[in-house]
């Protein structure tokens, strides 16, 4: 499937949707794409499926603070410098690129390797949404190898990391971002197709476009956005969504501490208060010392009328908003994977239940 | 020339001399090629001026806080890994290793890897001393590139840093340091045997087993330790020394801040008071409002009675001292090189005046 230029900002939006409030706003990397594509070069997304078992695909994404990045904005050439240094260690061109994470900017950062290097984007990532770490991967789960890591810079500097332990990979990468100045493009977790088939969640550049056509097309249907989202959401791989909460913004507790955006969100409406709580991504909505909605079930706060997704940067004081949860893919809430990405990861006390 | 295990401890001694004050305690270092020379290795010292012109050279050395190394004991792979990384790179081995400083512990790495490897290790060095940056190297000042850099800490993880930029590549390592836990190890400057002949400060290996077997033996020979050193010293290319000072240690001001040690001390006698200002290593002594010495000339503070070196970490009140400086060879005190590392690369405001 070729990526049309009028289906970038749904793609967009649907990985802001899923980014979960963190994951980076995807507006930078939509206008990367969108300038690719009006001059002329091709963005094409294949189906994991069918991708060829020896294939080499080497997954592309950007790290560090968004912030930073919405004041140093990349030339282009950092990603794909990183996916050079990974393919020179290997001695092997990669066939494909593909998201490590579906959520904010980094749905888009593939897809402009794609199109510069004139390679397809698999349509699959390795976090079904937005985590803040390296080691929070599908593929790590699965058993694949995170290093070679590539890594690089705007000026061209490049590291490559080897270490067979992913989470000193993204100790190391993290201190190499902020020694690059808060942002940094990497390549990690090369992998054959085969592999990709056995470890990735899969769909989910389509599954962030088609997420982001029901938001901005709803209204001229005269549907509700969030019946249409959690309609739709019940036909693919996270079968379940609903809206857990709805009010106004009554308090924003935003602090940033070792490169993360920490913090909480107070809702209120007449019938009682939710808090929801971040680190980069919404982690965990209680309302009334009940838990709505935990890590790693996404945890979106839409507007209340649109249903466009607030990132957490953005949040403030008076916005009227819905807060959604979905429940994610069985690969994302096995025990394995719940060591890697569940609320303990995180330092929350409580256990995952899964969003009902 | 093949190393003796009875000339290890005199090459530490003279290493610590020529380290300033700074350079790490040479120790540990001391004790790991002991070790090799014991279990019947051989250490090969070869004159720079005798390399073959094609042959391929590359450092070793450690960085890091001197202070974390004391717990922190290398396993003795860590300098030989990142050699390794270096190799992989230019798809090629190292004929040779080399120190990139005289001074403190980096006089005895590649000494350790040449023992392991059974490779020849080059009586030279880029400093002719010590100081305590990647970027603060003859090497550099006369164009040698310092990457790729291969780095490696005790677990086994590595990193290749490619920049052409020696103050981002030092900036980088550092922060790769930070991260390995406050010391690593690395290769850099990789360079041909003509490379060699006409950046490094020559004959500097040789010249601290001197220096050392000087400060045990004199005392036997009922000399004076530092008329001989100043004897010695003027046969060589740093052609003059002198003690600028004697007195008691009355304050020291010692504190750790970015990774280095900073701090001034005071020495008092009865005509007067000298103080001096270090960044790891002496940088600058003055008494009386006059400049005594000045960095890059080397300034070492030595037991008055035995004039075995006294580094840094270990100075304290009450020790009597005598302050013995030494003017280093023109190589580095040209205009490039005097910008590289001379008193304003410190922040100081005195120009250099050469000892006199």
């Amino acid at each position: 499937m070729k990526l049309k230029i009028e289906d970038v900002d749904d793609l967009c939006t649907g990985a802001a949707f899923l980014g979960a409030g963190g994951g980076g706003d995807p507006y930078i990397g939509g206008l990367m794409i969108k300038q690719e594509l009006a001059a002329g070069r091709t963005i094409e997304i294949v189906n994991p499926d069918e991708l060829d078992d020896e294939e080499l695909i080497i997954p592309t994404a950007m790290m560090g603070a968004p912030t930073v990045l919405l004041e140093k904005i990349p030339s282009g050439e950092e990603p794909i410098r990183a996916l050079q240094v990974v393919e020179r260690e290997l001695g092997r061109k990669a066939g494909a690129t593909m998201p490590t994470e579906v959520g904010g900017i980094n749905s888009t950062i593939p897809l402009f390797v794609g199109a510069r290097l004139g390679i397809p984007v698999v349509d699959a990532d390795g976090q079904g949404r937005a985590f803040p770490e390296l080691q929070m991967e599908t593929f790590a789960i699965e058993g694949v190898a995170g290093c070679p890591l590539g890594i690089s810079d705007e000026k061209g500097d490049t590291a490559l990391v080897m270490t067979d332990d992913n989470y000193r990979m993204e100790w190391i990468a993290r201190g190499i971002t902020i020694r690059f100045g808060g942002t940094a493009y990497f390549a990690n977790y090369p992998m054959s197709g085969a592999e990709v088939k056995r470890t990735a969640v899969k769909h989910t550049l389509t599954l962030a476009r088609r997420i982001g056509d029901i938001i901005r097309n709803s209204r001229h249907r005269k549907k509700d956005p969030f019946d249409e989202l959690c309609q739709f959401l019940a036909t693919t791989s996270y079968a379940f969504a609903k809206v857990v909460f709805d009010g106004k913004i009554t308090d924003v507790d935003r602090r940033t501490s070792d490169g993360f955006t920490l913090g909480s969100v107070t809702i209120d409406n007449p019938d009682g208060r939710c808090t929801i709580e971040f680190q980069n991504e919404n982690l965990i909505a209680r309302a009334d010392g009940e838990v709505l909605a935990i890590v790693p079930d996404i945890i979106s706060i839409l507007d209340a009328e649109t249903a466009v997704p607030i990132t957490n940067e953005t949040l403030r004081y008076g916005q009227r908003v819905k807060v959604m949860a979905v429940r994610v893919p069985p690969i994302m809430r096995s025990d394995a994977a719940l060591r890697q990405f569940g609320p303990q990861a995180f330092g929350l006390s409580e256990n995952y239940v899964a969003l009902t």
